[in-house]
């Protein structure tokens, strides 16, 4: 295929993945691309298989046209018609919506494969990630821990984090899943500071010029002075005098449960939180459907859905998915390839 | 003094600490009894200081007569004026405001002790209990972690667990103020069936008969099934099939990012938090001022604003402290009172 490199864009190229065929990723995938200010802001293409699209069409009754291409260069990126660059791996007469399978579990990977590949070579500027399965992930002989996981194998990324955005409120995690124990075990001063240099290129990449970045303690009330803990005094707190000698604008730590509200009331633009609940859980309080995923790290921009894939809705059929998460992963996605810092 | 045990009151009497004399105490205490709807459903009495609760009346400007009494059975309880039980244990000319003092410590204890008193005797039904400060607390020579293990002494309570509410979302602490590393090590299922049992008993005192319990998981993903920890297997899940056994209405465990934001949704009426951290960042993500803090496992019913002294905002005498959560305190304690299960 042609591997025309683009310079220039007026507006980004998205590469959507279609995530697992038996998921709800063809249904919301759909919805975000009926939406005509989708394509004032980027040019989307979706990385999935043409009959499935098809199928999701029928399922929100939507009239628009589906323009299979085998290459990138024959998308249109026009509204009303959605560009399915079309690998053709699912059997549709054969796949069971709603439930876990070997089947679904290999096309999902390769259209991440796929994905990674066009995104290096720069034909596309981002990549948005619909929901994958784990265990039919596995089920295909890809033993990988989730998405991010493959991802960073794909692209050779040594270190990477996960962001969540929710609204304003914006938190990049130190780690994420392992046990709560393990996780104590982790909160070392390099791993911190690492995250904090990559929360800072984020903010960047996301048009934020000079970043207040706040770093949550590990303990209730950031230790209270060395009262709960000593991981603030010998590992954070030198993490972010570090940083700061960086001319990283960082600041903290931070007592966890009110970093969170400040951020949210504009105080930091991205709060560093050091275990996966400690910032999942006040970006979910904003709301579930509008969460987005962002790996930072990675040579390449990639965001994805905050949910999975909903396997019961999406057995059942009703057109009831939610596409709000994929819209604002997308528009994300697009934010971050307008900066040009990665393509 | 006389004891007179009141058996059928028609509201509740509320003894309201006063708190650090140097903090918001005093400017909060008399903004919420500036309030006509307060003594619709209760009997008030602050437990302090009478020329503070004056200077406080001074700070807000407002127009309110000051009833000092010595003993209870003086007390009024009448819109308009305000019933202060008088320790007279502030040397006002010497208080310095906004700084954490002997004195102010000193007396501080000298509030909690009295109304412990009462509410043991029963001559008040419930306990709500401004901010106090740690240091000024200690150096008054009075070494507790802080108010709740000040109150668990007085009472001789030997389990108790922190419960914190906003609106609709209620959470029940199995541990708080130790390290996170602690906290894991904490995490066993006689503590977390304890903790249940205790959840069950408050909600009932709130009026709710069956109460709907979600415990949440200690792990990211409750654990993934094994895959990041092992205490929602060997300790937690246990944990929720005693206490099912024993006729509560409990489920889980729950991943600790999603539990909270269903309970707020009204699908739970309280949830199980494993940590400190777990169970305030949710609460506060729904706003600092109208948290309420409840110490279930007492003999007597205490309820507690969700901030501290703010010192800074003392001192700088402006009137401008929040009385929201003072209020709420206020309204939970009369509710639990009115339930009669403790009275």
């Amino acid at each position: 295929m042609g591997r025309k490199k683009i310079s220039q864009p007026t507006k980004p190229i998205i590469g959507i993945t279609m995530g697992d065929p038996a998921g709800v990723g063809p249904e919301i995938i759909v919805k975000a691309l009926s939406r005509n200010n989708i394509f004032r802001f980027c040019q989307p293409v979706v990385i999935g298989d043409a009959k499935s699209i098809m199928q999701g069409l029928k399922v929100v009754r939507l009239q628009l046209n589906i323009h299979s291409i085998k290459n990138l260069s024959e998308a249109q990126f026009q509204y009303g018609s959605i560009d399915v660059l079309d690998l053709n791996n699912v059997q549709i007469e054969t796949l069971e919506m709603g439930r876990a399978q070997s089947m679904a579990g290999k096309a999902a990977v390769e259209y991440i494969k796929k994905a990674v590949q066009l995104a290096l070579f720069k034909e596309i500027h981002a990549i948005v990630t619909a929901p994958i399965n784990k265990s039919a992930m596995n089920m295909a002989g890809f033993e990988y821990a989730g998405h991010t996981e493959l991802l960073a194998d794909l692209t050779k990324a040594k270190e990477f984090r996960m962001m969540l955005i929710a609204r304003d409120l914006r938190v990049v995690h130190v780690t994420t899943h392992v046990s709560l124990e393990k996780a104590c075990s982790l909160i070392k001063k390099d791993r911190i500071l690492t995250t904090i240099e990559l929360a800072n290129e984020a903010m960047k990449q996301l048009g934020i010029e000079k970043p207040r970045i706040a770093v949550s303690g590990l303990n209730p009330h950031a230790g209270e002075g060395g009262l709960f803990g000593k991981e603030e005094i010998e590992e954070i707190q030198p993490a972010i005098v570090t940083a700061k000698k960086l001319g990283i604008n960082v600041s903290g730590p931070y007592p966890g449960d009110t970093v969170f509200m400040r951020a949210k009331k504009h105080e930091f633009d991205v709060v560093v939180a050091m275990y996966h609940d400690q910032g999942h859980i006040p970006v979910k309080m904003l709301g579930f459907e509008i969460g987005v995923n962002v790996t930072v790290g990675m040579p390449i921009i990639r965001t994805s859905v905050d949910h999975g894939t909903a396997y019961r809705r999406a057995g059942l059929g009703l057109g009831t998915a939610d596409p709000r998460s994929l819209l604002e992963a997308i528009k994300l996605a697009a934010k971050m390839a307008q900066t040009g810092l990665k393509c």
